[in-house]
């Protein structure tokens, strides 16, 4: 039988979701939480590879189980081993899927959401949940520079090194920017990514933010095509995968 | 010249605001760190001294500083000797005060968020910042029951042991219970509080979430002024001193 599971992980002292020879990653402390309590080895099939100290709200993946248990009390017997394993996941959801059901390839929509705390303290209870910036950003600005990289386009400019993708071809289905307090969230919504290329958004439109680019120097940016060109990689630790469509 | 300050912390390592012989405290913390970079001795006076492992949004104190540094750069200097002496605790906003402004005795509301996530799963990006209840809440019910405790009443049912108030009657301003998917906020605002009020408020109201008690059982349990009768004390850990108006 197949599952479909939703996982939530503070990525903080992970390397992210990919099973390494050594380190802590979610793929590697899910696939030990099954095999503790169904003695069987399983592979699990992640939507999204996330990167070392990302987040995720929502993370989807899928694994073959023979098993008499419920998919409850799989669930619970998962959790109570992630307990055990101080592992910082969490299984939110099981449910039996279709043979044919792939977490990576039957997704149609991926959502990230990056979180930015504009403010100059430092940050306490959203220590390694945000990205503090202390220069007050313009969001309209930000918002505005957004809207050309919505669409199908060439990301090369935003298009991190060591990218296996074939083509640099991606399309955005939306950017969003929302503003509460000092709270700044940037959603970013498409079917696939390039490898840091949500990053590289975020950290080129806090340059829009901060009037280092004009919104217009986006578009051109991206038709450089030339990743030197547009802002720095914004860090881990203010990116969650939030959500996929099915 | 004295100084109203606005503090952010994390409880969890922490052994609540009032200094102590022994242990970490926001009080400690902050009078060090001042004491680094003024080399002057201060005794800050907080608004609310909140217990061990509970958490402030906007704490508010007061301290006497003769320097000739601007606020912003006090501010700075502070934080960045918080930082230094990896203190869970940032100072988000500094004021200069006229001398008979009192953070303690001046305040004339207080406000506390207590944050519950209802829901299964261990929590991992909340950990220690909300309290995990499993069984399903009934909020519409513990509204009904929370609007019995609005307004002045004595609440020695409420009143933790070791309560060093004169008088065990108080007077609730509002209580607000707002759901958000899996979040419920408690949000209690009073002119003062008993010790642990507002987490034997919280726990007493868990338990008509869950059923454990009717609406109506809220009014019985105020009456009888029994400690006994009332639900558990809720954790620490999902507390907030939130606000505090002058």
């Amino acid at each position: 039988m197949r599952y479909k599971i939703t996982i939530e992980y503070d990525g903080t002292n992970l390397l992210g979701w990919q099973k390494q020879t050594e380190g802590f990653t979610v793929q590697g402390y899910v696939e030990s939480a099954i095999e503790k309590f169904s003695h069987k080895t399983v592979e699990i099939v992640g939507a999204g590879r996330t990167d070392t100290g990302v987040h995720a709200t929502h993370q989807v993946a899928h694994f073959d189980l023979d098993t008499t248990l419920s998919p409850f009390r799989i669930m619970g017997a998962i959790n109570a081993h992630l307990q055990n394993l101080k592992a910082p996941v969490s299984i939110l959801e099981i449910q039996e899927v279709d043979d044919d059901f792939h977490a990576r390839f039957s997704a149609i929509m991926r959502g990230y959401i990056y979180k930015i705390s504009n403010r100059r303290s430092p940050l306490i209870l959203d220590n390694k949940r945000k990205w503090q910036v202390g220069y007050p950003l313009d969001i309209e600005k930000m918002q505005i520079g957004a809207n050309y990289l919505i669409g199908q386009h060439d990301f090369s400019s935003f298009r991190g090194a060591g990218c296996q993708a074939l083509s640099p071809i991606k399309s955005i289905e939306n950017i969003t920017i929302n503003k509460t307090g000092d709270d700044i969230d940037i959603i970013i919504v498409a079917k696939s990514f390039l490898y840091h290329q949500v990053r590289n958004i975020v950290g080129t439109l806090k340059a829009v933010g901060e009037g280092r680019f004009t919104p217009e120097d986006i578009k051109t940016i991206l038709e450089n095509k030339d990743r030197t060109k547009a802002g720095a990689t914004a860090p881990a630790h203010g990116l969650y995968l939030n959500k996929v469509e099915y």
